[in-house]
């Protein structure tokens, strides 16, 4: 039975994730959407917020749940008895990057691959950390981020 | 049952399209390397030619079979009852290339999704049409190609 | 009053430079859309055909005008007392022939500027080359241009 | 009256700067150089600062003003009775973060958009975060700030 | 006593390739510019008389010579009893392009070095085939090629 | 005699810096491996652990030397009798800052050149900044880095 793993930041969870983990689980068996925990510096919601916000937004796609890790994301995936990363790629920008980390880890572990699926064009310009900004500056993210995160984003942001 | 397709040229075959079929046949049930015909203009290799050699070179493989197709991949794709593109990237260029395919394809059929894997960092540099260049031009390619299309090279180029 | 002139091959035209000539429509007082004439090889369609087509599709634009021209751009566009020319840049691929090609026509005449927009990220993939090819295949591009340029091109190529 | 918005952190402003807003003074009727204020971290001059020495720098350009602003850009841009944003692009690099923002902005507001110039090829390595690091550093940056700027940049970095 | 190889088409030499040359014979104790023969397809200027422009344009450099040569780089190189190759770069795209060439011609002879120096940033968008198209619709290329080889160009072009 | 500064962090040195090291070595009558001091802020290793590492791993090169420096780099390259900078770049974000800087550098001091070579394709991948997070969490990084490395990061990150 097929497995990925889809390990992200998720600060906040954007409608271009969403649109990969829809892809994500129709290409796999089960997709295991990951929240990197402690190692990100300076997240604007915690680990527990970030999970409970990807949960709610995942609900209806039976083969996807939700996990948080901490260390290397390969070790994470082994311990979930995968062996396949998948990352979504819509820019020259995050190619790039995505490149570096997939060749990065393919050393530190052979078995495991990474694979990339398109995001939607709709979203290639939809980043988290642009929103944040867009909302703290009073900006309306309704297209970026679905109404639920955009609600956690003011109340954070706008105090 | 997982099933992708990898189309391409493989006008010749490299050590880097090698490369992503042995990743494809371990991330998929079944995969198809699927030759593309009479499209292609000016190949140097008849398409029987490269299905041939394709069938010698992946005959260790036992979920991988060889297929050939005109016309549009996205039917291709369909008429083997698959709807996983599978491609390799390297670089940037050809990341841009393989954006727009990408997703012209899915614009043309919406249920079809294109998949990247990234071949390894030492057949970066890879590619048929330098490699038929330098035969040509009586180079050495033994470290690009196997030693099967190496010489079916030498006779096409050098006679 | 401002006047400027968007040059290209439109071969043939696409909902990516429909979106260019609306957004240019609203910056300048007039906007001539300019075909390339007998310096593009192998065109599909004549320019009269291109001419033809693009008048049509910007009859609802009243500030933009249709015109053809040979030779060099930038003598086009003095030609039309004109200073400004427009482009739309999608990608990094793009990005880099258009600054050459700015580039060579500020060195060419130095009182011409290029000015780009950015045409819709729905369009992002759509170009004129990749979807002569797809109909060719017997593909439907009806996302990617307007009926009455799909109907031109099943007509001029599947004959 | 076409008028367009200029903005930036201009910390300091650079010929590179200078060649855009020349540029942008040609191509509307008015022109408005926005200096972004508070919202910018660690700014090594005073947004006070950096509006003096701008305006000092387009003294001799009689369509353009010099303003500074808080919050969303868009936002700003329509307090200013103007929809054009105006933007120069040298690389690739810059293309990419370009793209993203004028993609995101035109997302927060569909009535604004964003127009780009190519700067002057001899200003296309001159970036403000490098031209401090080489004063910090006792170089002499003569080529790429006009020489208030560069006793300006010696003052502040070199007590 | 070093020596290095700078191959290119050449056709025609620009004052991108000129500036390059200069650098290349300060980095040197000598320097062979070799045009590339018969196997560039379609040249305007035959190998003779880009040789021979070659010569009078680098007459002022003592320790550089002008060759040709048809066949594989890396067999001329090493036919020349150098293992250096010299190659200017620009552009993204350039670079790419480079790259792959470099590696491949590293792993047809692991002894050959190519080495890359940036031209000055005034001939960024100088491209040889850009200037020949300028020249044949009319344009005047002052300021990209030398005197000699523009009115060269217009002996060919404008018959 | 030709004499050539390879200058850098080397926060720590990597397979890939070595890499660009033996290269350097085989085209220059000596080269100076030059450890960026002060100026580089948050350094994991001290000035002085850096320039040891470089020493031990550069020992069996007989026309390299090992230095430090603070300030400005063409300074420093002055200081030696150098006017060469080598650099190594592997992909097309590297390109963008190398190009900046070499830019910059030249504007600085036009009789300093910077001249790149292409590490090997086994290390494109490997960055300094990825093998110390990587180590962080208990990867292993023996394909990157030397194990005098690997050893000294482990005792820094594992504590």
């Amino acid at each position: 039975m097929s497995k990925a793993v889809y390990p992200g930041t998720f600060d906040p969870v954007t409608y271009g994730h969403l649109d990969v983990i829809r892809r994500g689980a129709q290409l796999f068996d089960s997709l295991v959407v990951s929240v990197a925990g402690s190692s990100v510096k300076s997240a604007l919601f915690s680990v527990e917020e970030r999970v409970t916000m990807m949960k709610l937004l995942t609900a209806d796609l039976p083969n996807v749940t939700v996990a948080s890790f901490d260390g290397l994301v390969i070790q994470h995936v082994r311990d979930l008895d995968s062996r396949i990363i998948l990352r979504g790629i819509r820019t020259v920008g995050d190619f790039e990057y995505e490149l570096q980390m997939a060749l990065t880890n393919r050393n530190l572990d052979h078995s495991i691959e990474t694979i990339f699926v398109m995001s939607s064009e709709k979203y290639s310009f939809v980043r988290s950390s642009t929103i944040k900004e867009a909302v703290r500056l009073g900006g309306d993210v309704v297209d970026m981020v679905p109404p639920l995160v955009a609600d956690a984003l003011k109340k954070k942001l706008r105090k």
